[in-house]
Parts: structure tokens; C-alpha cells; sequence
């Protein structure tokens, strides 16, 4: 077992974490394209159709041989005449005569024999039958031609493309009403601790609720993964290894809360080790909060021993979890950040071990006419109630001794 | 009516549309507590309970009266009997007599008559039932006191606040299985026009696929609301004011898609003008996609007539929609940034109309060991391909008349 009793840096868990993860071969399926939102292509999409298929008006105005109009100017105006009308919807069988031209709408097909449209604010209508041009227009101007935006053949969306709104447009207008994506990353949850009981049952004295699964199987699904509730197991290595048994038999990722600090004993650490190969990669990590974290990789799950406390929790789900479930979604990474951010100056000094990477929340609040301000919420990283009356957290890094009052900090917002 | 065929600057176009928002009365609904991910509270949610119930370790080690560690060192420990042992998720009737202590683990409560906790690191274990402590320890040294975390009665959530991951820990945390939410914003979208059909129709010569009622859904359901499709109305003023009847009276807001442009003629304009008072606001804004957007309330719904470029259309959902729904969604603004942005350097000039505001699409590329370089996607407004090639965009102020290669912008990513 690698780094076994031995805390290792944040840099050293991430690159084992990353080291180990198993090869990303989720399932492909197919979904209607009103439910792909958030999901990952599972192959290159290539468009069947040219976009659009019959070049069209870009503009209100009149279709005409770009020649026509060629030397056109207030003093010496071209006179052209107005033989025919595009009727939206309707593909034009017929076109103007050369020194003719039709009446075209935005989207407007243009007709048979045209190359261009003149914008109705360039002409001055004379009668029923006769336009004229006061200006010059380019061949292909204001016209979008066959397959400019999209070419038959052409990629629209690569694989490893998590699908956005814009996206579902462009797909509808191909006519692809059915797309292949990754299946959901899927992540077993399991609470442990004689302690804990389900959150909806009133606790007898020196029971508690179990909200780590509750909060983290939000925390799943808000990165559009699949959260699976396994239950509660006792400090009983038998049910807890049945519980996480089967939970990695269908999961990619296995959350096992409470069972990784020294009081829930060493039972979590040990059901870990026996699930698969190579086993645990780190216990212990130095960070504050989420130190007493277990990563682990169990033959292609991965199972992770998470602290017990609700902060602690938060931060190691956010540091180790996250990137391995964004690792099975498929997508690929596009180097943006992923999160929303706000600059703002600390407004109080805070002091951090050295070679210990510290995450502290924060309350951002900002004054009519001034500059963000950030204040640490500092409490006991069992004490929910931080987690909830912060905006977001810092990091202090392993190198630091602390942050000045007056500095200017980024804060990373909350999703 | 208001700002009749005035274009209105984007300043004015907001104030209009915030002056003229309906009240937010979204009806209230019970929901379970595992489904208010991302819903906006409906009342201040008041904790029924102390959390903890009883003090609790916040460590492994020893439960103690704090005064007899006093004056503990290493040169004149305090040598503690261990009488008893705190098992987890038991309640301890009895604690230990003066001079005595309990074994605890984390989370366990602290047994009558002793009052703080000493780290198991801080004592040497001499025998079965003789600890040394070598330092002393405060009275609540690593004890969670009784509603320390959380008092009952204290406000958990604010009416308005929009519920993370970890709120839903904490309402887990004292028992509260059912929250009073807001009725998510219902957006009804409409699309018009004679040459649009259903995208998964194949399209006669002429006809042009559906794209922006499958586009706008997902940006709808992007931010949490609900979007139904009412369907395609013909360029027909009683086939459109019939859907537009329809979906007004179900729905906060109603989109209409290509009704807009003069081009689909005055129809979309002259039906929404009929809806409800006081009508349209706003026909026609300063803003380079989107200008002919049309912002209207009609009694307690809003309508929105989106251009039927699907950039255009996408710039002023983002602009005029949004803000809507977001409104309607009852939820607090907090201020905080609602998007991720990164910083990127500009690899190409860009004029831009003084007097207009300009939203230009953005790819970011982010080369190895340099910094982020933002590139420009020109392209014309009815081009979708540059939506989904692009990251994101910026802005350019009306009183700007263009940006600079090299300057540093804030590109705003895509949700």
C-alpha cells in the first residue's frame, strides 16, 4: 500500500489520484436532444446537411446580380426592375431577368441567377415595377451561402464535448434529434458509524443524523453525476464490506463518509484496502479541513474514505472526488475555469500552518460604492453552520504562514 | 405605448424592464428534502432543534473535568483514572467521579460532570486504568457545545436563498425532511414563422428547421426554470395570438422567437401589443447582436419577442430574459458574480459603433506557460457555428468605439 501512516502534501495526493485513475470506458447511449443538456459527446458529431442547404438573405432588401449594380452612386444611380417577390418559405423556381431583381426578406432563398441582396436602406422604390440603386453591392454580399455555416461532413461537436444550449441549436438545425453521450458518471454513497441514523428519523440520545450523504449526493448531482444512497453501514466489518461490495460493483466512484478519522476506527481503511487492486493510495493528506481523507483505487472504482465531518467532508469531496468523477464524465478538459471567483480584500489577518494547505470560508459582502470585502468564517470544521453562512472559501498555500489583513484574495463562490 | 420604434440604449432597456416587472408572487410548494437542489427558499427556514442536542468531542481522547489537568506538565503530570469508555452512538448515563475521566471518541458526548476533552496526543496511557496528562486543558477545550453548531429557533436559511449542497446538509442535520420552495419560473416559448418546421421534420426546399425553441428550452433549464413549447405559429395573426393566449395564461414569461425582425413583418409586434397592459416597453435596442428584441408585460406575464437569428436571439435571452426569470424565481440577489470570466489578452482589434453596446464572440486558448489569449469569432448573427466554436464573450461599452489587439479582456464563459 502506497503512503500508508504517512500524510502526504496536496500535490503529491493529487498526482497519486491522477496517477491511478482507471481508464475512462463509460457506456455510450443514445438520448433525445431535449435531454442532452450537460452531457458529454460520446463521439464526434458530424453534420449530415449543409447550413443552410440554399443560399440566403442575410437582409430585408432585393436579390439581384451583384454586376447590375456595379458603378451605382447617388449622382448616377442603376435602375433596376422589381420582376418578382421571394415568398418566405418557398423555394424561388424562377429569378429576375439580368437588370432585374426580386424582393427578398431576411432568410429568403435567394432566386435563380442572383449572387447578392442590396438592403432596402441603399434603394429608393420608384414605382410598382422599378428600384433604385444608389450604391454598389459586392457579389455574395449579405448572402449566407450553401454550407457557410455549417459544411456537410464537418465536426460539429467533438467527443469529450459537454453539450451547452448554443450547442442544441446548431444540432436541431441538422436535423439530429438523437445524440450519443457518455452515461452518467455514477457514484455509490455509503454513511458509516453505530452512531448515525437516517435523517428523517428523530435520534434517541447519542444518535446522530446522517447528513454527509444527503449534502453529498447534491454535491454529485449538481456536476450532473448519478448519486446512489447504499445506507448506513455499522462499525461492523462484515456489513460495512457487503455494503461497499456492492455499491462497487455498479459505481465508478464509492463515498465511504465517516469511516477515515481514528474514531470511526480503523474499519473504513481496512474494508477499503480489501475491495481491489493496487488499494489505498494515500490516508491523510495535509490540508485543513479534509485531512484524514482515503483515496483509494479498487480494480476501476474508485473509493474514497471521506472525514466525518460535514466541512472536512466538503472540502476533500471538492479536491479528490470532483476530479475523479469530472475524469469519468468523458469531458475533456478545456484548461477554463470551473468555477465562479470574486476578488476582495481580506478584513482580518489570518494565520496558517507551513507545509500545510488551508482552506478557509468566507462571507463576501460589498458595500454600496466600494470593494469587496471577505471575511473568514472561522469555526470547528464539524460545525455545518460555517459551510452555510460562507460564500465561498480561499486557499492559503503550503508555502504560506498566513494572509495580511488588506490583501486582496480570490474567493471561489460556491456553486 | 412605450419606446415605439425608438431603439433604446441598453441602459434604458434594462431600467424599463426592471421599472416594469410584475410582482413575484410564485406559488409555494412542499418538496422533499433530497429534491431542493438549486430552489430558492420560500420563508426563513427555523431550525426545530440545538444541534448538537448534547456537547460533543470534537477529538479522540480523554472526556475530563478541565480543573483537574490545571498545573499539569511535562515535569508534573496529572495522573488520571480511566473508569469508563463513551461508546459511540450510546448516551452516557454516568461519567466519572473527580480525578477520573472516560475514554471518547469523536462525536461522542461528554459524560456527566466533566467538561472538556484532552487529546489523546497531549496524555501517556500508563496502564489499563491510569492516564498521565502532561499539559493542562481549558473548560470546552474540543467540545461542540449545545447548540453551538446551530441553536434552535436560529434562522437557518433566508427566504430567498437559493439552496447549495451544504444547506442540504444542515436541514438534514436537524431532521427537517420537507421544504417550502418557490414553484419554479415557467417560461412558455413560442416559435414563429411560414417557412419554420419541427427539427426533427425533414424540410421541404424553403423550409428552415426549428432551432431556437430547442436552444432557448435549454437555456431555460439551465437556469432552473421550466420550459414548454407551445409550438410553431404560422406568419397568421389569430393562429399567433391564439398560442400567445394560450401561454400567457399559464406561464411568468413567454418567449416568441423570429416574431421580431421586420422581416417576419409587424405580426409578432401587433399580437403582443393586444396581450395585456401596459404592453410593449421596449422595441428595438442598441446592441450589436440582439437589436430587435421586443420587451413586453402584459398583466402579470412578461413577453419577450427574441430575434430569429439564433445569436441574436441567444445575446438578448441573456440580456432582457434572464433577468427575468431570475426575478421570478424569488430568489436574493447576493451581488456576487453569477458567472465564471477569465482574464485573457486580445489577439485582434475590434471596432465597435460608438453609442451601441457590442457582445463579441470569444475563444480562449490557453497556451502552454503563457497567458490566456482571446480571439474573436466574426461571423454573421444567423452563423450558429460561431456560437458553439466560441467560449464565451465580451462586452464592449456603448461609449467605446473598439478594443485594442493586446489589451486584456474579461471574457465571460458560457455557462
Amino acid at each position: 500500500m502506497l503512503g500508508r501512516s504517512n500524510v502526504v502534501s496536496l500535490d503529491k495526493a493529487l498526482l497519486l489520484l491522477h496517477q491511478h485513475l482507471p481508464p475512462c470506458h463509460s457506456r455510450i447511449i443514445s438520448l433525445p436532444l431535449e435531454e442532452t443538456l450537460g452531457r458529454v459527446c460520446a463521439e464526434d458529431i458530424i453534420s449530415p446537411e449543409n447550413l443552410p442547404p440554399y443560399p440566403r438573405s442575410t437582409m430585408d432588401g432585393y436579390a439581384v446580380r451583384a454586376r447590375d449594380t456595379f458603378g451605382a452612386s447617388e449622382k448616377l444611380p442603376a435602375y433596376l426592375e422589381v420582376s418578382g417577390e421571394v415568398a418566405m418559405g418557398e423555394f424561388p423556381e424562377q429569378g429576375p431577368q439580368p437588370g432585374g431583381c426580386y424582393a427578398i426578406a431576411t432568410g429568403g432563398i435567394l432566386p435563380p441567377g442572383t449572387d447578392a441582396v442590396i438592403m432596402f436602406e441603399h434603394t429608393i422604390r420608384i414605382d410598382d415595377n422599378m428600384v433604385e440603386v444608389v450604391q454598389p453591392v459586392a457579389a455574395s454580399a449579405n448572402v449566407i451561402a450553401v454550407g457557410e455555416d455549417i459544411a456537410k461532413g464537418e465536426i460539429l461537436l467533438s467527443k469529450g464535448h459537454c453539450i451547452r444550449p448554443p450547442d442544441i441549436g446548431l444540432l436541431a438545425g441538422v436535423g439530429l434529434d438523437s445524440i450519443s453521450v457518455f452515461r452518467r458518471v455514477r457514484v455509490g454513497i455509503i454513511s458509516t458509524g453505530d452512531e448515525i441514523i437516517p435523517y428523517d428519523q428523530h435520534p434517541e440520545p447519542g444518535k446522530i443524523r446522517d447528513t454527509n450523504s444527503a449534502s453529498l449526493a447534491a454535491e454529485v448531482r449538481n456536476i450532473n453525476a448519478k448519486a446512489t444512497f447504499y445506507g448506513i453501514a455499522s462499525d461492523n466489518e462484515k456489513n460495512m464490506e457487503t455494503l461497499v461490495q456492492q455499491a462497487k460493483a455498479i459505481n465508478d466512484v464509492v463515498l465511504l463518509s465517516g469511516s477515515s478519522s481514528v474514531g470511526t476506527r480503523d474499519l473504513g481503511e481496512k474494508v477499503i484496502a480489501k475491495m481491489g487492486s493496487p488499494g489505498i493510495l494515500v490516508h491523510g493528506v495535509s490540508v485543513k479541513p479534509g485531512k484524514p481523507v482515503i483515496i483509494a483505487r479498487a480494480d476501476d472504482t474508485m473509493i474514497f474514505g471521506l472525514p466525518g465531518h460535514p466541512v472536512s467532508a466538503a472540502v476533500a469531496f471538492d479536491l479528490f472526488v470532483r476530479p475523479a468523477i469530472i475524469h469519468f464524465s468523458g469531458v475533456t478538459d478545456s484548461g477554463l475555469p470551473q468555477y465562479r471567483t470574486i476578488k476582495a480584500r481580506l478584513m482580518r489577518n489570518l494565520n496558517s500552518a507551513s507545509g500545510r494547505t488551508d482552506f478557509i470560508r468566507m462571507k463576501v459582502s460589498i458595500p454600496e460604492g466600494r470593494e469587496p470585502e471577505a471575511y473568514p468564517i472561522l469555526g470547528k470544521s464539524g460545525a455545518m453552520s460555517t459551510m452555510v453562512k460562507a460564500h465561498g472559501f480561499i486557499e492559503i498555500a503550503e508555502k504560506l504562514q498566513g494572509l495580511k489583513e488588506g490583501e486582496i484574495v480570490e474567493v471561489r463562490l460556491f456553486d
